[in-house]
């Protein structure tokens, strides 16, 4: 697969800002691709994009109408169908981040077959994926692991694609969720692979490449999570990573989604992440760390950065309030 | 699910006794279950169980077929077909390890659903999970883990069932591969799960239980092995296990499929299995090894379980030449 831009991004009727999250990932990250946005009556989320009707889209030469709304049950409402068929007819093809799949819904599954359409659902792997086989590839990676779930692995990975482009270096993000693979047009949510082969879709992900080109591999989960470490350590596998960067929210109270667990030391979290990239990697090093500030006021956020780089004695950025710069220094040393 | 016994054994026309593989560890485990076997012309494999027709099975009061055979190309063929789908109608289930699915074989199909027959396709978990919560629960948990793939994790977490049961202690096996399931009646093949729910999916299978009741749970792969380790990490995380049992070969020359790589030292798999089961327990720990020294003569036998109890001071057992009588010992006193 791979998503053609530029997109219209459907907000159909959101009831709030936080269900277009997806949304605003790819239209923050992809502003050149995201020409429009189109909303329904009662929509309560807002990209600050042109509001354009289908043909005003078909007009500005959108190629993909994408799904970036979370909604009420996960269900893909009559008004919304209506909408995605008509956009089907017009000669776009529709990507989807919800549970739900758009191949499921008859009308559109039969639409898309007919005119010859595309209907990528990014959540739901379409391919089969083989065992991981642990054998080196050629090429540089980097992965961003973490302390925790949701804490900027998926935005660390894409602020250093675009850092080490600027900067002329070989670089792409890989992505690993769903809004990452429609921030890159294409991917593979893991979480949602039989778990046989996660490893293998990774590897699948992140193929040989020249020796100066970097793989920026969007990382998942975290070891230390009790729901999901299996998919991080499978993911951790697959990437072969030479370079890790440590991702962390000093000021979070317990591990997302399970109040009954604190977050890991640090010190005990960077042995752990070396150690599982070690087996498929064994000159995997860690370059930095890459803190998620947003709780914390200006001084707080100085002082945090300051007090990790002195501990570990490496670079410590917060990619929202100081960039990435330091990180790619180091992967350029690498 | 729970696949009703007695069993009669569908061997088909199985090329040699290793393609009745599965077959053989069920009759090894559940003899009393297992009351015949089932031969098509050419079948080169043999349970050494009375040979019955599908009449003879009935009187004999089968419940359940078992497709206990790999196939070639993993196809179920028309001469297997015919005798499947007259055993339905002779009012025995079906249960199938095969990677082909019964239920996608129309006329097995249409059968079971007419007449009101199960068909259990034990590689393929029939229902959802949860995400896993790492939520302490009552009970016990022994979980094997090991230094490879393929090392005797389901035959020493069987050994402990039975010997713990001679004892008088409450112990079950909890299965989480095909041929285990087949085995127990029930259990889910993890490795088939997908990823983001298997930790869940092992919490399922080892629900709250007696204080002094010991799950016995069927461990899978290696942290160490580049292709399944975080099958084998979710896995731990769900076991929550209170005690663990470390399988290897002390005779192995690499890891199964991967000739590029080495078995881990065992001290460093020791101390990850440890690492890992204590983020979901932190009780958790190291009761004894169980080797299969299948490769080796009995004086080398002797010399690797002697070896192996000096450095490390615990139980050394190997299920098939002593028994595993130290392990439910020491099980006992945990």
């Amino acid at each position: 697969m791979s998503i053609a831009h530029p997109y219209l991004m459907f907000l159909g009727d959101a009831p709030d800002q936080l269900a277009a999250k997806t949304a605003q990932g790819v239209a923050h990250w992809r502003p050149d691709w995201c020409v429009g946005q189109l909303r329904l009556p009662g929509c309560k989320a807002d990209l600050r994009l042109p509001d354009m009707t289908l043909d005003q889209a078909r007009a500005a030469g959108v190629k993909t109408v994408i799904v970036g709304v979370a909604n009420r049950g996960g269900l893909i409402g009559q008004s919304w169908i209506v909408v995605l068929k008509q956009a089907l007819e017009m000669g776009m093809d529709l990507a989807s981040g919800l549970h739900k799949r758009l191949v499921d819904v008859p009308v559109l599954a039969q639409t898309a077959r007919k005119l010859g359409r595309n209907l990528f659902d990014v959540r739901h792997p379409t391919r089969d994926f083989a065992i991981g086989n642990g054998k080196k590839r050629g090429g540089k990676r980097m992965l961003t692991v973490g302390t925790d779930c949701s804490i900027g692995k998926m935005y660390t990975a894409l602020a250093l694609e675009k850092e080490m482009q600027q900067r002329g270096m070989k670089a792409d993000f890989r992505a690993t969720g769903q809004t990452g693979i429609l921030i890159a047009g294409d991917g593979v949510s893991i979480d949602a692979v039989v778990s046989d082969f996660v490893s293998g879709a990774v590897e699948w992900i992140s193929p040989d490449n020249d020796a100066d080109h970097w793989d920026l591999v969007e990382g998942q989960g975290s070891l230390f999570h009790a729901s999901y470490a299996g998919v991080t350590l499978s993911l951790i596998h697959g990437a072969q990573p030479d370079a890790l960067v440590m991702c962390h929210e000093p000021a979070r109270p317990h591990m997302r989604g399970l109040p009954h667990y604190k977050l890991p030391d640090l010190q005990a979290c960077i042995d752990a992440n070396l150690a599982a990239a070690r087996l498929t990697n064994p000159a995997a090093r860690l370059v930095g760390f890459s803190l998620n500030t947003s709780a914390l006021d200006a001084a707080g956020a100085e002082r945090a950065l300051k007090e990790c780089s002195q501990k570990f004695g490496l670079p410590v950025v917060d990619p929202v309030r100081t960039g990435v710069a330091p990180l790619a220094e180091a992967l350029a040393r690498v």
